[in-house]
């Protein structure tokens, strides 16, 4: 039986509590006998900060490194708001996703039917929506130099950030949107600001260039990025895989997820490239919500987002496909017997907590 | 009677059609006696460089720049898809922005109660919506050096496009926010990406001292962008004026005007600094909505942007807040009426032309 190990970073906030569903769930499909997980559990964000002024150490980047996927909760709260820039809750993730070189960024935006009411949109705009955001993840601005502030002679300040693309960084992630429109409905827009933007030109050629060349057989359109987030809000439905740079992904992810009305169920996936021997990718897997410091501790926070980050660790990383269905049909199964959390409660539903909610989503199983 | 001259540049699409009604609408007040207008209309965009092989001419440019204010209609369209980069029609906009300092872009996303329903928000959520975008318009990524592709020893092209901003541009446009705040609702959002970027660093610090030294009166929120990009679809109601950089902004202005339902209702201004001596400012009016090439010609847009764009003239460019208020009372009026063209009609209502649509605005004038 194929062995995995994991590593398990809940951070902060409601992280705690949605990570520790998460491992019965892990632990289940272990004693099912689809695989061997070894899972370890470590600090990240602000708590590895109270710990060792550093959001993420050495130690636990090593092990990050050495493990099949990393399980991540969330970091940051208002008790860190004002540590140092470099060791910042949000340093983590951004030097997890640096080092582990997870390129590409899957968020997809679906809107279960059952929670379709919980969306701002009008239902008929929503129910059913299918998205899928692939976003470049360690390039861009996030990580471009220089990146400074500096002091001028006249005592003003200037601060430079550096948006960077190279024509490689552009190719591989256009084949992960191209690849995985395949498994959908062949459509892929790509959006950027070729109008204003040197790097949205070249975001522009070098995906048209790999769609025509690599990809014939999948529909390829292209969007600026301020239109795009114009259309999400306007007809969400008509896109199906989306693909963009770090910052317009950063935000056109979040409009995605808002339109689906239900942020505690959305799960993403950080990949890197396959290892030339192995085939394994190295891979973080993270609920698109925060760590939600209002409710943390009190056990009403949903752990779907987590446990379908899960979902998408089993298809992704380890390819048991028909283990990550089953999963996110015991998901939709709780929804379909009426069980809610406080974020996704309406009138008319079973109000449960994180831990009953895990608990439904194993008895589903 | 004070006399100020106005440039009209149309430019493409739509863009003469709808100017054709802004015309009857200045005469209108010319006549009135509100003060004197001249106008002279100018090529601007794919119709410019048709005619001169540039998007904006060396003698537009001059007119605009003696100019009280320009008047803009929209630019580009598939005719100019392949144009060159330094003479596609975006360009001509980029320029008058940068050439005529119009650092503060105001952007009100309104919804007529009237018009609710065409929003794909639920009605509760958007009816009596009014916010207001002031995004900084001659900095940040859009102008920064270095901005240019090169191409690499090993055949690889790297783009890169350079996001900068000093204190002096940021106090400025904050100033801005807070001042129109202080007309509204005495709430300022500060958008930006400081958990990233330098600059989104650099522009909270700055933004937080102008508004705890100048304006203790305001109240300041600071929000992330990806953040306020979802707040907008959640709960739009919360915000009122929001202030951002170039690129933030032209992202999340287009999300609120979508809330609205009718993009076509909704003007915008470009303001420079107040001149040392005259205290006139340098200033564009432009709808938000694009050329629409795919209606142009049809007599059937809506005018409504364009004219409105004009109200906001009256206000911010020649100080004539009564004649504003009694234009949009006008435009207000005629919706009251029932009266609407194609892209905010709905059953029960009158369907009109663009050319309809201008003279019902004169008549209820
Ligand atoms: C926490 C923050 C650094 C991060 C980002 O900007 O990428 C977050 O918004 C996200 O989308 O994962
Ligand atoms: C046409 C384009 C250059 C422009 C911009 O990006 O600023 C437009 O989207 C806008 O918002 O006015």
């Amino acid at each position: 039986m194929t062995s995995y190990n994991l590593l398990l970073l809940p951070g902060d906030g409601i992280g705690t509590e949605i990570m520790a569903e998460v491992k019965t769930v892990i632990d289940w499909f272990g004693k099912r006998g689809v695989a061997s997980f070894e899972y370890e559990q470590d600090l990240v964000g602000g708590s590895a900060y109270d710990a060792h002024g550093k959001a993420v150490s050495e130690a636990t980047m090593a092990k990050a490194l050495a493990a099949d996927a990393v399980m991540f909760g969330a970091v940051g709260g208002p008790k860190w708001a004002d540590v140092p820039y470099d060791v910042r809750p949000e340093a983590a993730l951004l030097r997890l996703r640096k080092d582990l070189a997870l390129f590409a960024n899957l968020r997809p935006a679906i809107c279960y039917p059952a929670l379709a009411e919980a969306s701002a949109l009008k239902r008929e705009l929503v129910e059913g929506l299918d998205i899928l955001i692939v976003r470049e993840l360690t390039g861009g601005v996030y990580f471009g130099e220089p990146k400074e502030i500096v002091t001028l002679e006249n005592g003003q300040k200037r601060a430079v950030d550096t948006q960077l693309y190279t024509t490689s960084e552009i190719e591989r992630i256009a084949r992960v949107a191209f690849d995985l429109a395949r498994t959908r409905k062949s459509r892929v827009d790509s959006a950027e600001k070729h109008n204003v933007m040197k790097s949205g030109v070249l975001w522009k050629q070098v995906v048209t260039k790999v769609g025509a060349e690599e990809y014939a057989d999948v529909s390829l359109g292209h969007i600026l990025a301020d239109n795009c987030a114009m259309q999400l809000v306007r007809q969400p439905k008509q896109f199906d895989v989306i693909v963009c740079d770090n910052l317009f992904g950063d935000i056109l992810s979040d409009v995605a997820a808002m339109l689906t009305g239900s942020l505690g169920m959305l799960p993403s996936a950080s990949l890197g490239a396959p290892d030339a021997t192995t085939g394994r990718r190295k891979a973080l897997y993270e609920p698109v919500h925060g760590s939600a410091p209002d409710i943390a501790g009190k056990g009403i926070a949903n752990p779907i987002a987590m446990i379908a980050s899960f979902a998408m660790a089993l298809r992704y990383s380890f390819g048991l496909v028909e283990a990550a269905d089953l999963l996110e049909r015991a998901i939709a199964g709780v929804l379909d017997k009426g069980l809610r959390t406080a974020d996704i409660y309406t009138e008319g539903t079973t109000k449960v907590g994180t831990h009953e909610m895990g608990a439904a989503i194993i008895a589903e199983l």
